[in-house]
């Protein structure tokens, strides 16, 4: 780990002259006035944290940071991450939510993938940073020398409910960021001289990303409120703002604007958008290619059609075969270790913008992790694309904590998710090309063990369209299912078949949106005779998606089979068959509905 | 922040002799080979991970701690806690995923709740230490001066896929824990007099956690294997075990047994089970009070009627009403800051081998944050109670990012789990009182307005029992709903008998477990027609249990209203509407419904 940089002086031109200064300060106010009035007109919001920061903005808005005021999506614009909450910032460069790890992202697409000059900007507060998801994000910031990112602390000691541990320990931030390998400074954040200075000394640093801990104060300005506990997220009384704004503004100098600087232009030209499949899936029907495999083949060759794919794992390359893709498109692969909160931030962070084509691979049970992650990128209307692999007992011997049992619940919350759950490899090369293609939050599951090639690889698939598979006027039942139960839901049918019991099977292919229409119409055409076929608790998947689709629906029922309890550990066969949901369970379940 | 601690020579009596040196040599051997044969036999498993952690086990297990082999439930037992994964650990003393959150909640309650000499180990692997949940436990344990704390970074430089970022890196580790405030010590793994020193140097540090960061290699004593990537969760190949074991052996020179220390009995003798309310609940109907107040009110009275109820709160505690119970026993609240992984990690901790009755509180939507942790402590059959205060669009003003619309679906998707919905004061103090009293993770959903009371105090709760409150022999269609929903159901049912249209009021109490039979047979009594109303998506909610409730059930129709996409902030009465869920928009269905 290099030593800090020797800091060097700051040139003449460079440094703002005394109006510029006043006008800097007279801005900062503003903004102070600004967030007085707003939270007071919505009766709700943080303007005791907005004081805190005005000086910080203003710099960074009015004399650092290069952008077009009026045209704030401009690949060039310097970014700006919040952190915390402020009411005024939406109306300059927009603000965005997942943190330091989503500008992590933005910084590593501009050094890696545009290698253009824009710079990334983060704003926290100190409340926000006692989140592991912020130390995960310096370790990686520092590990890839994200030197065009700049991460400000506002150290306001309050929070939410009662002043923060490490009272007014500006040391402590100091050490812990020098610590995961951060240039940082520690600067007065009410000076707005001092504020310039440092934040163009960060741009003369190479190879670290720089932190700067700013000592400002909660409720700066406003008298009987500054650094006083009790007062974040309320709104001033309404008979009290007039006078704090009045004093406010006695202390403004000049009516003067700052223009902020342009960019340089020297973002890439890229396009993000159709992605087409240049050939056929090479697979013929009876090969057997684990899906996890067939996503890392496709995955690669998605990275040949447009060179804006990149593809980001945490220590599970070798399991998920993310790194097929890797070996293909090194340049385009993002190690983010065993931290899968910062993962999906980073993802979100380098979509932002339509920069690139981001797909987060790991163990679909490690998903979890990075829920509400997840959950912000939606409210955020982010484009990122997941991967879950290794799901539920077909996993077999690694054990119940690392089976994904709950995924297909957690993603179906999710707004404008759309999840694929293809059954085999064609599928899931299909699934992979058109989660390229779909807005909103993709998620593809992929399973573990080698499974037949069912589909030919001129199968057309479509979001939302399931397909039936196995079709005979006499069918007695629908049996729906996807990924490894859809295939032993094919070995019940051949037996029954034998057994003059024909099935009619249905592969959802998309879990959400489902596709209700032809579960309905073949439902009907089976008595209104419905088994469904999970490997994934009852709840929140397929079972009741499938229940709540026909809930409408007279004479239609459901029957759902689903991995009950904690599953052991053990082989991927014997545990389908512990669990309820192998073939000769599915045989059981179909004549036990017929005899009802 | 104090200084590291001067250390102290260690007396003659305390140092192992040479032979006790050797039969601690000889002991990480024999489980050296313990863990490849058992890896070989069940034919997963981590080999090299506990080759590389052998020396530091067998002096913790054999010299250091103290225990009962043959009482591993024992209160006054040191604890052990695992965060790598090894083969032999379950055989000698129990192990523990959730990790060095978890170590620090036994040490919390070592420490302030039975104020006893056990003292709590946890080993961590380094591919793990990047997850931000082990720096938000870093942070808490040195906060709370946890000086019966130790965690050992087992420093073996390979992950899962990889070679790991910091290689080889001790220093960074050593830097990283001292800057948050860890005493910390660097050691070679494999020196078993080293580790004997340093683990008795931590237990006369003050005031601080100790952190031991140990150089090991992976697969250390296998040719071949050792220090070599590719080898992470692979057991040996059979035909290689056999000569690795006989090399292993002939390094064996004793064949004794250590027998561990036995424990300092001072731990408390406690009663963590059949809590009784002593007295009913004080309000009256008609009351105007929120839920979430309510569970402040209850927590505090639950304290008085047992000294073991704890409650952790991220820094929300004026906001979910802790703060009452934070009032009455400060002793026992614990302010977790904002860092909800770590808070779940605390609490698991502090409630294994039943030493508290531990509540969680902060608002529903940040414990998506947690996920995994939830889901492990149920894997772990951990008992916790969490609280998810400001739900939906009831939160009104703050914004969609703090809404929980996915909170049911997350806990009905945990095995094992209790799912409270109380619908005003007097069934969340019963709410409270039962998911003290009952076994496994329990989720009580509490509201931010001020709402009704509408049962009497002497009114009987029970777990997986619907409350019928609108009844009669007319009714058209049976609603269901639970907390702010049940109120605008109340106001439709008012305004709907006006119009002579009676209908049937179902109040759920518990999500899970669901009353189905009390929904079945009132809905045959309102001809098959169910109408929920829910203020949470709908994927995963109560429409979809209900619905998977009826679905073998012909003739029951289900139609849901429940919150679409992503709603705006506003005031609670108009997200209601805007929403979908209000009263009008429930008069509109019933009225639907019953022209269909």
């Amino acid at each position: 780990m290099a030593e800090a940089e020797v800091h060097v002086a700051m040139p003449e031109e460079d440094k703002p002259d005394a109006e510029t200064v006043q006008v800097l300060r007279d801005l900062a106010n503003r903004l102070r006035i600004h967030s007085i009035k707003a939270t007071c007109a919505s009766s709700t919001g943080h303007p005791t944290s907005c004081s805190s920061a005005a000086e910080i903005m203003s710099v960074l808005f009015f004399h650092i940071m290069r952008y077009k005021q009026d045209d704030p999506e401009n690949p060039n614009n310097d970014r700006f991450i919040l952190c915390k909450r402020l009411a005024f910032v939406d109306v300059a460069i927009g603000w965005y939510r997942p943190g330091l790890g989503a500008a992590c992202g933005m910084a590593y697409s501009g050094k890696y993938f545009d290698h253009a000059s824009y710079r990334v900007f983060c704003l926290l507060g100190d409340g926000e940073s006692w989140e592991g998801s912020v130390w995960e994000a310096l370790a990686f910031g520092a590990h890839y020398s994200l030197d065009n990112l700049m991460a400000i602390f506002d150290v306001n000691r309050l929070g939410h409910s009662g002043v923060l541990p490490i009272e007014n320990s500006i040391e402590i931030y100091q050490k812990r960021c020098e610590a995961f390998g951060w240039n940082t400074y520690v600067v007065d954040g009410r000076d707005v001289e001092v504020l310039c200075e440092v934040f163009w000394q960060a741009t003369q640093v190479k190879n670290k990303p720089t932190a700067v801990i700013a000592k400002t104060f909660k409720g700066r300005g406003i008298p009987s409120v500054e650094d006083i506990e009790n007062w974040h997220g309320k709104p001033m009384p309404t008979e009290r703002a007039d006078a704090i704004i009045k004093l406010i503004e006695s202390q403004i100098e000049t009516n003067m604007q700052l223009t902020p600087k342009f960019p340089i232009e020297d973002s890439p030209q890229i396009n993000t958008t159709e992605v087409q499949m240049t050939s056929l899936p090479i697979y013929e029907v009876g090969d057997k290619v684990a899906t996890r495999k067939a996503c890392g083949l496709a995955l690669a060759k998605l990275g040949h059609a447009n060179e804006r794919v990149i593809v980001l794992d945490g220590d599970t390359k070798n399991s998920t075969f993310s790194e097929i893709f890797k070996k293909e498109h090194p340049e385009r692969f993002i190690e983010c270790f065993i931290a899968e909160q910062n993962m999906v931030n980073v993802a979100l962070g380098c979509t932002i913008r339509g920069r690139t084509i981001a797909f987060v691979c790991t163990f679909a049970a490690f998903l979890t992790r990075a829920f509400d992650q997840i959950r912000i990128g939606s409210i955020s209307e982010s484009n990122i694309n997941l991967i879950g692999s290794h799901c539920v007992v077909s996993i077999g011997e690694d054990g119940s904590s690392q089976m994904a049992l709950e995924d297909l619940a957690m993603f179906r919350t999710i707004p404008n998710c759309t999840i694929f759950y293809p059954s085999d490899a064609v599928s899931t090369e299909y699934a992979v090309f058109l989660a390229a293609n779909t807005e909103g939050i993709c998620y593809i599951r992929t399973n573990r063990p080698e499974t037949d090639v069912i589909y030919s690889p001129e199968e057309k698939f479509e979001i939302g369209k399931a397909k039936v598979i196995r079709q005979s006027v006499n069918d007695k039942v629908t049996v729906i299912g996807a990924g490894v139960t859809l295939l032993e839901i094919l070995v019940a049918a051949d037996e029954l078949a034998k057994q003059d019991i024909p099935i009619r099977v249905i592969d959802l292919f998309t879990i959400k949106p489902l596709d209700a229409d032809t579960i309905i119409a073949h439902a009907k055409c089976t008595a209104g005779q419905i088994i469904t076929v999970e490997d994934h608790h009852s709840e929140g998947g397929i079972r009741e998606i499938v229940c709540a689709a026909v809930s409408m629906e007279p004479d239609i029922l459901v029957h759902g089979l689903a991995v009950q309890g904690v599953p052991r550990s053990g082989k991927p066969s014997e545990l389908l068959d512990m669990c309820g949901i192998s073939a000769s369970h599915i045989i059981m379940a179909v004549k036990c509905m017929l005899t009802n």
